[in-house]
């Protein structure tokens, strides 16, 4: 392992202050803060088997995650830091903890909901920790289609409440984390009813448990969901009201309000799209800590994956002599080729994500003066890197934990969990599917601008020039080919990014065309959902322009400040366009670059032998680009992947510590009634002929 | 939901007969089995939350997994049969059972590997259920790759017996279902060392545990790997062995034997060879039983996701009023594409199947007449089969659990557990990345035969006929033009499976002559893995032609016994073509077919005309096709997924019915030491200032 360590070009702890905002002090707090959290929580020795691992049942594993929880938020209040807002000690989101969503969305909601006043009152008490916070939205019945929900809240105007109620089962609040066991508080999305008019869906601010003795507040029945394939540490829940009467005050009223005579007001000219607008920025913000979280957890399969590769020894190369050693699995060619192109996306991942967060802080900045112009290209970005972050790290994490072999199957390797948590973004803060459509549907409205002649938006100019020439042609039928290539320059950048662009522009052309086509015989609704098989590739190409974008953007600017680390991130780069060109993506989102014209038969072979010496020219910085992602060992959580590649001893020792193998289980189960002994005995088989 | 049912053009029932072997009364004893194991086990209530669903820990989960198998095994002693001998009451592999391996695994190598006396003594006892066995071949350090066992069992002639040791720990066995608490005995595989010299590998039965009471014979220590993904109703477990002694007899010894003074004698002329035959045809077995079990494991989750799809009702369409009601999510034409597409997977997958076993029939039946030339075509197509149709479930498992969006996360949904079940046949019984090799080397044979003017293996000239003028090509560079496509043709069987030959023997060729050219510079070790990443996407072509010639053969065969079910199962082997051709495959195992040269740019938007035709015409038959796999709700075991599509009620009273939720866990988080109580009294707050 160290010989793999040493065999690095760069220094990986340089790399590593690059994903901090660039900031050295950044990747030192951090560290100080996993070093304090991890000692206060008793898990730094890696070779005792981890609590987490010991085979907890439902109750025993909320318990961990309430002490991860309570000794993460209570480092951050002592010492004063946000390490911990979006991503646990374990670099999970923090919606893995019983507190987790207190900060990251129901303090957010009441931001951008509430009045000035409401603030004063609430947002102290988050802060303070004095109560702890849920976000109530989808119900048994209605996922993140707002529309859709069920629950009231009528108001009472002689009492001046509001009385909120789950009118049916699928009216249940279903999912919001935290609110099964451990919050004392929700924001509640219900629709608002007053003198006999339904308003639509509004936030109302609700307190579900009695603060001192956690009992439910009369009118509120709660639960928790049971297991989960992961996010056990904090409790799904679900909650139905019956007839719950809540202040007037708790309508988070920064748009609307109700007067005390039932009196339904706007508070400003454009209320109604002001809360939507807000709804999506509260949206938008858990979005980006998604996309960052995903760079992570695809990042931490990876690091376990590339240190067992390193250590691991199985098999040898066909023809090779019998006497021959066994191989370590890293010098087999398919491994170079799965490591490397799985941390080249990890990579990229991290980077279009810096360069969004970059994108929304110039937004914000804009917005203090006066301009509202980004948002929605923000907001169409956000969701298809959202989907297409997520889709990565969910196959991405699971090809890791393949990589690792039986061994990665087991609890204790750490993978299962991590694939599990993996899997769940795909489908939280906005199902994939649904996250395709709202690009594509910008990405038309950006189409509509340039056939009208309008402006495009700005951030659209430069990965839509050229486009023009594609409002010519009908769909897949023709396609420019102003882009001539030859084998030469396959390397360039500007040529790898002309080749994205190219199939991106394909694809949205083919997409929009087919829309047209089918507009002309079916309603615009009909139409989109007729052409939605050809609608997500095209979200998904631009997504992919966009990321190798951000990708050579970023490693160029990451290049002027610490050049010795542009060699290997260039290669890097060239490795994620290469491999994302001639690697198949996901079934039902991708079409291949191999359909577009520009691309011959020839180019193929060429840039498959550029990949082999680019694998090549890396392998020997594996190791230091995992190292530089920086999870500690009680971070991973794995008897597979810690630092010091101990693999086996620490695999046996892990598992000998495991309380079955402390209890004489297999005792029980000879001597129990039915047990494997009655068996033995023939007591079951005594006088049956078989013919098995 | 009945109404989708009655939707059908044909009767679910027919297609369910086809299944098992055509014939009807396979189909009512099976499910005679599963109705009488069902209601033995008390699982026949869908509205009770079934106790596997409670949260179980490692022990209780153990424990139930045990109680299930004894009631399969009972039941087959009782009523002799064979119906759970592969598949359990769940349709999973048996070895999810403490006596899984009894069956499929100890007792086949035992009638391999054992003499006649060997067999007349331990065969009636396996049978009558009065010992249980596992298969003990996988170390702590060694995977499926043989020659790196480690374990010893060296003769001592003085006391005519062996001593079993494991030298060091990467040698403990590790892994072998059953081992870790439920076995009595075991076959385990032992470098056999007599007079000092080490002869290789061998197999020894083993008794591991007291009958009567399941101590450790003294000299084994034995224990659980704890808790897996799946599984987790067997003890895969872990045995180090202590200069154990055992009988010589212990040694099975068909083909090879040590004498009483030490000397090692083979039996027969090709003893060592046949010893490796036997080991392949004990592979060969197991690998045909996970190949079938592929088609159930891909089955079940996308019958829980068809019927939730029906059922669940989520958004509307982009561009619809907003006073339409949501949508069943069936209605979306991802969803189509996504459900059809895998189901059509499914049937390839069991079709190919039938195939196989119907040629592993026709080479047992001439093996009995003296022949033997079909096992490497047989072998070589089993482990391709394999992987192919391992990866295939593994994916596409997980892709229906996100169909069920956010409740498909949850453990009641049943899918979690199909999904991580699915996961494990990757690595099990032969790493996937390993397969494909040994397909390749195989094919790479065949190409060999036919450059030297030998005759290639008969079950090969079809899928080879006119590969000859691909000799004479190089690689990539150029290709055969012998087939041209206009597109009136693309739906003709033919001409797709003539589409599938042209890209495997496209990929095939460029294979070969990258590992031609690697040859000549490097060793044929080096060559083999500079390779590498040609070579798999060769193999795993060479595999989608043979599951879609399967396919299209079974699909004759069953249209002409019951032509009813011929347009249905001729638009899905026709959806299976179409989309393996336009939908990427698996990123590191397969090329793109838009890659050949024979598919213009214009086949593509042709093709994906027509499978959105064959989408409509299959839609109503949705239901019909994965109700015809004939699961049992209490074999789903999934709150989503039961027949009658009653889906909220359920959900909400299994939620209910949770462990969870009748003890007070929210209490006990609030009181306890360093609890939820404690933060919002502000003890740990107090003095603290936040800029949170």
């Amino acid at each position: 392992m160290e010989q793999a360590r040493q065999a690095a070009t760069f220094d990986s702890t340089l790399l590593t202050h690059m994903h901090y905002l660039n900031r050295e002090e950044n990747a030192s707090s951090r560290r100080a803060a996993f070093a304090r959290v991890e000692t206060a929580l008793g898990i730094t020795d890696t070779m005792q088997l981890p609590h987490l691992h010991t085979g907890l049942d439902r109750r025993e594993l909320y318990l961990e995650g309430l002490r991860r929880g309570r000794a993460i938020v209570t480092d951050m209040l002592q010492h004063n830091h946000t390490h911990f807002v979006n991503l646990t000690e374990r670099s999970q989101l923090t919606n893995a903890t019983p507190f987790g969503l207190n900060f990251l969305m129901f303090r957010r909601t009441i931001n951008l909901q509430g009045t000035a006043e409401q603030k004063r009152y609430w947002l102290p008490l988050i802060d303070r920790m004095e109560i702890n916070g849920c976000y109530a939205q989808t119900e048994l019945g209605h996922g993140s289609h707002v529309r859709g929900i069920e629950t009231t809240a009528t108001f009472d105007s002689a009492a001046g409440e509001f009385v909120l109620n789950s009118p049916t089962v699928t009216a249940t609040k279903f999912w919001p984390g935290g609110l099964g066991l451990s919050c004392s508080h929700a924001v509640v999305a219900a629709r608002l009813v007053t003198r006999g008019v339904d308003h639509g869906v509004h936030w109302f601010v609700v307190q579900i448990r009695d603060n001192s003795d956690s009992t439910p507040i009369k009118g509120v029945t709660l639960g928790d969901l049971g297991l989960k394939m992961a996010y056990n540490g904090t409790c799904n829940g679900y909650a139905h009201f019956n007839l719950l009467r809540v202040p007037g005050s708790s309508l988070l009223a920064a748009h609307t309000q109700v007067l005390p005579d039932g009196a339904y007001v706007r508070n400003d000219a454009g209320a109604q799209e002001n809360l939507a607008k807000q709804s999506y920025a509260t949206m938008l913000e858990v979005r980006r800590v998604v996309i960052h979280w995903a760079a992570f957890g695809l990042a931490q399969p990876l690091t376990v994956a590339t240190r067992y590769a390193v250590v691991r020894e199985q098999g040898a190369l066909m023809f090779s002599q019998p006497t021959v050693p066994e191989l370590a699995i890293l010098e087999y060619k398919t491994q170079h080729q799965r490591l490397l192109t799985l941390i080249s996306q990890a990579y990229a991942i991290l980077f279009a994500s810096m360069e969004l967060d970059d994108c929304f802080e110039e937004h914000q900045q804009e917005k203090r003066e006066g301009k509202i112009g980004r948002l929605s290209f923000i907001h169409a970005v956000s969701a298809g890197l959202k989907a297409w972050a997520t889709q990565a790290v969910a196959a991405g994490a699971e090809e890791a934990r393949k990589m690792c072999g039986g061994h990665g199957y087991l609890v204790i390797s750490g993978l299962p969990e991590m694939v599990a948590t993996a899997c769940a973004a795909a489908t939280f803060e906005g199902e994939n599917y649904v996250m395709w459509q709202q690009t594509l549907r910008y990405l038309f409205k950006q189409i509509g601008a340039l056939q009208a002649g309008r402006m495009l938006d700005s951030d659209m100019t430069e990965s839509l020039s050229g486009y023009q020439q594609w409002l010519q042609v009908e769909g897949d039928k023709s396609s420019p080919s102003h882009l001539l290539l030859d084998s030469n320059h396959l390397s360039e950048p500007e040529k790898l990014l002309k080749i994205f662009q190219h199939h991106f522009h394909r694809l949205l052309s083919a997409a929009h065309s087919f829309y047209a086509q089918q507009t002309r015989t079916s309603s615009p609704a009909e139409a989109w959902n007729a052409s939605l098989p050809r609608l997500l590739p095209a979200a998904h190409s631009y997504i992919e322009y966009l990321v190798l974008h951000s990708m050579q953007r970023r490693v160029a600017v990451i290049g002027k400040a610490q050049p010795s680390l542009l060699p290997v991130l260039s290669r890097l780069t060239e490795l994620f366009a290469l491999t994302t060109i001639t690697n198949p993506g996901p079934s039902f989102t991708s079409i291949s670059f191999a359909e577009d014209r520009i691309l011959t038969a020839d180019h193929f072979p060429q840039m498959r032998a550029r990949i082999d010496e680019l694998l090549v020219a890396l392998l020997p910085d594996i190791i230091a680009l995992t190292d530089a992602w920086d999870f500690t060992d009680a971070s991973l959580c794995s008897a597979l992947g810690c630092r010091d590649g101990n693999l086996y001893e620490r695999l046996m020792s892990w598992t000998k510590q495991l309380p079955v193998n402390q209890q004489d289980l297999a005792r029980e189960a000879w001597t129990i009634e039915g047990g494997i002994g009655e068996f033995l005995r023939g007591d079951i088989t005594s006088g049956t002929k078989s013919r098995l």
